[in-house]
């Protein structure tokens, strides 16, 4: 174990400095004491900690879905807050334990991917292992590391810790990386195939490209009709610059809250109409 | 965009202190990331707010449940709560953006009548619009308010930003109300007949009318029994206290904790035993 | 209604001091404004509480399982947490609701056993029933004693209010005692029959013993494989230090993080696979 101001591994770099804000994104759900365990372990360490959650309900062991979301949601935190982002089925085995330090945040999980999208758009700064045992919780289970190392890891950071006194710097290169699908967009002919990347509770699919990008590419206009072809169906959407302006029940291809192409209905469900679901295709054409 | 400080919006009124509390309530679901983006959005402008969930889970779009929650629920806040309330399909139309200062607090959300219910009780004492953009996140999406408008508010106020300044004051008289059906009640011969407002997890009906009311309008008495019609078919209830009076499985009418007639089986569901839902009617008649 | 420093009910014990921490165990749900409810009422009292929630999904009524929930995860949370735990099917009739201060923790609920598993395993101190009025909410319905009695008194102990003003002392001989199931472990020739306590959202299922106490009984080796018989159908479990190092697919038998033996299957649902659920016997056998 070593002392956690341990000075064979320090840094020039610059870190963010924490807000004392820790934001959890889990697959836990929430049915069991999992994510509550986690937060006790980390107000016992650091009760000053402010600790928010930003969803558990993600599919077990789907790693893509939680760092779609991560990625959506980071850029809205206050400057220094520290992300812990548990999806993490390799827990125990050689997976490594990571912490990002990027321009504006401090992101603690597995390096499996989930950090990596949210990472990459922030700026990596430095990466770190999990090591330094000073930091973990005592003694170190083979599969719950949400509560034994990366909390009290986040805790430990929040209340003061040096992010150079985690572990050993690792080249960025070598982590993880997983496929979010955004950014597909394949063209053919006069249309563009794009993926269904998230559904959200309203049955709003969001699509995997910026509606600007989209509508410059098509030559789309605020009031016009594109087609939607899915499932070897074919939809009739109007493009708007939001669902509420469309008649009630009107499919609409807009741009989202993040910027990207979403398709919606209008009080209904894109997500029934179309009969698709997270991961679908769709060819969006002038009409 | 005007200056906060602007003084063309003043007024005399006597508006209700913030005490630091934000209660939020939507119809945007355990699964995405609105939520989250909405606390960060709000601790990022004013760290020291502590936000409370009253409930995410709300029927997409449903303002009546909404609003009836927001109503049973503000009464035991802290007086000062900021109450945040978003069920907002007309989101980016014409529907307008609200703040009401009532006797003791605070509600900010979408003149759709989901505030209505909860500022009338405790008495309007001025509503104005959100049109100050300075207290705005930019840009302003048109699909997510909650997060561009109504939270960023919510957290300029609570950090001292003054009512009168969010903008023009508009007639009370001019803000839509939602029907949730509280009140409801019809005599129907020597019977009275209800609505079913809201079902609970326990599957307990809660009925329009005040318990009280009920009890004297049919006469009733601790310990009697009332006869109860639902869709063609009679129950039999034993008008109780409360419901872990009876014994097990008894469907029993007794005045729940908001005061309310409600319907409920002792370690049971009403609403499986009735096999009804939200906006039935049933009958209550003297046995 | 007793004065808050009545002298008369006084005693020599020594009871934790609180750290400004409520953790809340209901089954009130995640529809239902009534955890919202308390916490208002908690932050109305005591500004400066800070309430994390464990858990609100247990099955309504089910007390066993909040139970286990508790003894499970009350030993994370730091010292003078004061814990409020309601699954009380029993509310309004004559359960008595109680606070138990134990070595390091205060726990407040109805007296139905919800308390006890955790309360025991921490060493209870002293026991006392709610009846001091003086920290109640008024009026007290019949019906929702998280509201009016066991948050307010929570709130109010955070705040200050000595243990020993709640109430008089009772005989924890006198305190109901819940089967959760820990500890069944029954020896049938060369195999050992466990019951499965809980079910967790990845469907591991959790058994009734230390995985150590197993191991030793049936001599397992990390490495081996053990047969398990359920439900009259056999399968094979890799015993591993943990699920993610068996091949995908692979059932495991494993100390879980609480340090009970535990099956798992690597990325799947050890639940579907076996097709049982809690309180099922599943009978383990050296293969």
């Amino acid at each position: 174990m070593l002392h956690p101001n341990a000075s064979s591994i320090t840094s020039n770099k610059l870190y963010p400095r924490t807000c004392g804000v820790i934001a959890i994104l889990t697959d836990f759900g929430l049915e069991d004491p999992y994510v509550a365990t986690m937060k006790a372990i980390a107000i016992g360490i650091c009760p000053e900690a402010k600790i928010l959650d930003i969803v558990h309900t993600v599919s077990s062991f789907d790693i893509e879905s939680a760092a779609l979301i991560l990625y959506m949601v980071y850029r809205y935190f206050p400057k220094g807050t520290v992300f812990v982002a548990i999806v993490d089925p390799g827990v125990g085995s050689s997976r490594r334990a990571i912490a990002i330090a990027t321009q504006n945040y401090i992101l603690i999980g597995p390096d499996n991917g989930v950090l990596m999208p949210a990472a990459k758009d922030d700026g990596i700064v430095e990466t770190r292992l999990l090591e330094n045992e000073y930091y973990f919780r005592k003694p170190i289970s083979k599969s719950f590391h949400g509560r034994d190392i990366f909390m009290p890891v986040a805790a430990h950071i929040v209340c003061g810790a040096k992010f150079e006194n985690l572990g050993r710097s690792i080249d960025k290169e070598s982590l993880i990386e997983p496929d979010i699908g955004l950014g597909f967009l394949r063209i053919i002919d006069n249309c563009v195939q794009l993926k269904v990347v998230h559904v959200d509770k309203f049955g709003n699919l969001m699509l995997s490209t910026q509606f600007n990008k989209l509508k410059q590419l098509l030559d789309l206009n605020i009031g016009s009709t594109a087609n939607i072809y899915s499932q070897e169906r074919k939809f009739a959407a109007k493009v708007e610059e939001t669902f509420s302006i469309a008649p009630k029940g009107t499919l609409v291809l807009y741009e989202n809250s993040f910027g990207l192409a979403e398709l919606a209905v209008n009080k209904g469900s894109a997500k029934d109409l179309l009969g698709i679901s997270k991961g679908s295709m769709v060819t969006v054409c002038r009409s």
